[in-house]
């Protein structure tokens, strides 16, 4: 077998065999196959799309590059929360202990992640002494123990899948649907848990920027995931907007433990409560959606769910206190309102441009080498639809410096646009795959 | 200015501007821009093509790339001509001292090439002694004082071309128009020649397997040639058998010399009469094309083209005396007849099967580093639309040894095909494209 006849034939619109898509895998991970016979396949995919098939193979494929984890030595169901990222997502940080205060099994995997802000892992590490450093062993007897951890992603795991998207993220081979879906999914196959719960975003900030994009890439999702064996639903919600009102790494930390305290609502506690629900019935931990939600309520109502946090933190070596008492996370030395330029309803708060202010501010990583200010970022105190007055604060900067400060309550304030009349907001959840 | 952008901007279907094909060339060939982002580009101008004006640009770009010849010292009208490549093409071995003969100065940069045979050079050195390693200067000087000279390609002549061919030959990326033609194009247009003449193939043994798809290219290259202020002309030319009898390197020099001495004629003698007097034409040493054949057949039938051979070879270092005895050139120790397994009419020699068959013999190169045996090959006794009886000699085999002899002749054997009717033979002349 030959790589430039693989890459011919894929360039000529043929379908690949599985035995040519492994070819290419195991060849590329060993760094047989070198990059530039990789980046052009690459883009003949991109070019001439996969078929379903296809698609199963590759993700299988990079799913089998390295280690995969093996959850079955834990008792109960074990799930897994994917998001496709967005602006303000602190999701995982609240969904994990809600879910696991009833019992279902929560093993992620997570990154560090490029953009706005860290990762979820840099998120925890606002926790004075977390680490998601932790040996395999050391994760699944956790899971075990307190149904919920947190780890870094080993650099067994998946290994074609860390070449691969290096690669792709320089070569404009990104935006293809089959390598998005074997990138996503053979990692959450490789993590090993029965249940995937995707969240696809949609909109201005997230990769995806329309509902209809965001519908295919989620459907082929769930198939590969029902054909490769697990229990694989996808919810499409929205990210015209930041996500909750917190940007930033300590700040989502905070707005977390505001929700899990049951003094925080919004978009975020709706977009918790549905994924949780799908993670509560295809677990089989709750009998449909209305009785998943209400344990989910009741788990933040009796606390059972900040505990959940709490213990999370001290497992993983963290400083449990600051679960309740925020002010021993990290803060910044310098808040800033930002003034509203105008008066009327909030029509619009541009995602991926508010995300950069974060990013400027120091809170997320342009290169992989940038160290992050966990302290910095904004708190919006206005969202699409509120009503505002000239002058009133649409936000408040939390920034290391003036001078920086002030540059981003100007970047911010041009984020925001306004109308006379109330805008149309849809609901944060569009729709839900099955 | 950022290269995944420029990949972006391609794959997405736009139209590159200069400056961004500049800065790819420019920085592709001082090793700024690495491997892997320059196949992704090639892949996505494979798929969305590129504007006559991009073409233009990347020929451009890649023609200033590197060194360009300036043949203004030499005086009267400077040509060059190019093949895109068959089995058995020795056309420049008879058609430039023809054309050399008649006063036009033939400068030609050639290639040793990789495949059934060796490149003109490998060909050429078939005369004992002789060298195409001429400095820029002493090429310069040989085409003013006897008109004609024949070097290898400098490395510092398109260095982009070089880079980029090998590149293109391992991804995939070979096939395409615009990609042919910048390669092409480029080199002929550094190379400096007033006139360009083009010969295109297209059949089974030439890269261009239909007609169309050679006029296509054709067509291309003309108007690239056309709009660099070059006068070009291409000839689509057949490529369903091997071109002449011989395919072998001193073979080859043997048949051009025989059609030089007026022993020789059929389609090698119709393809050099008719490129000849494109360039005799289009140069202006000739009024029209019965005026170019009769002068071009005239300096057959009075040596002068023979004795411009032989001028040739002396001038580069090698042995004149074997333009008028051949037994001086290479000669393999072993001959063998292919014997006719049908009687009937040969209804076809499959080109590039028997292109391989030389290959085998040891006459061409599997790989760069491969080493060219010139006197192997063989010679066709029939050709398509020949009658023939069983038994009778399709070919004879000229081999390094008995073994290799056998394997040639039973392989040779099954390239050709028999009909009981006599098949229809178009001429190899298909069209001309001014």
């Amino acid at each position: 077998m030959q790589m430039t006849d693989i890459i011919a034939k894929k360039r000529d619109g043929g379908e690949l065999t599985r035995e040519e898509i492994g070819y290419f895998i195991t060849g590329y991970t060993r760094g047989d196959i070198p990059d530039y016979q990789a980046s052009a396949l690459l883009m003949a995919i991109v070019w001439r799309g996969m078929t379903r098939r296809e698609t199963l193979d590759l993700t299988l494929a990079m799913m089998h590059s390295g280690e995969t984890l093996d959850l079955s030595s834990i008792t109960g169901v074990k799930a897994d929360k994917h998001s496709t990222g967005g602006v303000g997502d602190k999701t995982s940080l609240a969904l994990l202990p809600m879910v696991a205060a009833q019992g279902v099994r929560m093993a992620k995997m997570s990154g560090r992640g490029l953009g706005h802000t860290g990762g979820t892992i840099d998120k925890l590490e606002s926790f004075p002494g977390f680490s998601c450093a932790l040996t395999d062993e050391a994760f699944l007897s956790q899971v075990e123990r307190i149904g919920l951890a947190i780890a870094g992603q080993t650099a067994d795991l998946d290994p074609a899948d860390k070449k691969l998207y290096a690669l792709r993220d320089v070569t404009g081979t990104v935006s293809s649907i089959p390598l998005i879906v074997s990138s996503i999914m053979s990692k959450k196959l490789a993590a090993g848990a029965d249940v995937i719960v995707l969240d696809v975003k949609c909109g201005d900030g997230a990769f995806m920027k329309t509902e209809e994009d965001a519908r295919t890439l989620a459907a082929e999702m769930v198939e590969i995931g029902k054909m490769a064996g697990r229990r694989t639903v996808a919810c499409i919600t929205g990210m015209d907007q930041p996500l909750g009102r917190a940007v930033g790494n300590a700040l989502e930390v905070k707005e977390a433990i505001a929700l899990l305290s049951g003094s925080f609502g919004g978009d975020l506690l709706e977009l918790c409560l549905t994924l949780g629900s799908c993670i509560l019935t295809e677990s089989g931990a709750a009998a449909n959606d209305a009785d998943a939600r209400e344990k989910l309520e009741r788990g933040i109502a009796d606390g059972s769910a900040l505990a959940k946090l709490a213990e999370l933190v001290e497992a993983q070596g963290g400083d449990r206190r600051a679960v309740y008492d925020t002010s021993l996370l990290p803060s910044a030395p310098v808040t800033l309102e930002v003034p509203s330029p105008a008066g009327g309803y909030v029509s619009g708060i541009a995602a991926e441009h508010s995300g950069l202010v974060s990013m400027h501010l120091g809170g997320g990583r342009a290169t992989k080498d940038s160290v992050i200010d966990l302290s910095v970022g904004f708190v919006l105190n206005k969202k699409t639809g509120d009503t505002v007055a000239p002058g009133e604060s649409l936000a408040t900067i939390h920034a290391h410096d003036e001078k920086s400060a002030a540059e981003a309550a100007a970047s911010l304030s041009g984020c925001f646009s306004f109308s006379d009349t109330k805008p149309e907001t849809p609901g944060i959840i569009r729709t839900i795959i099955r």
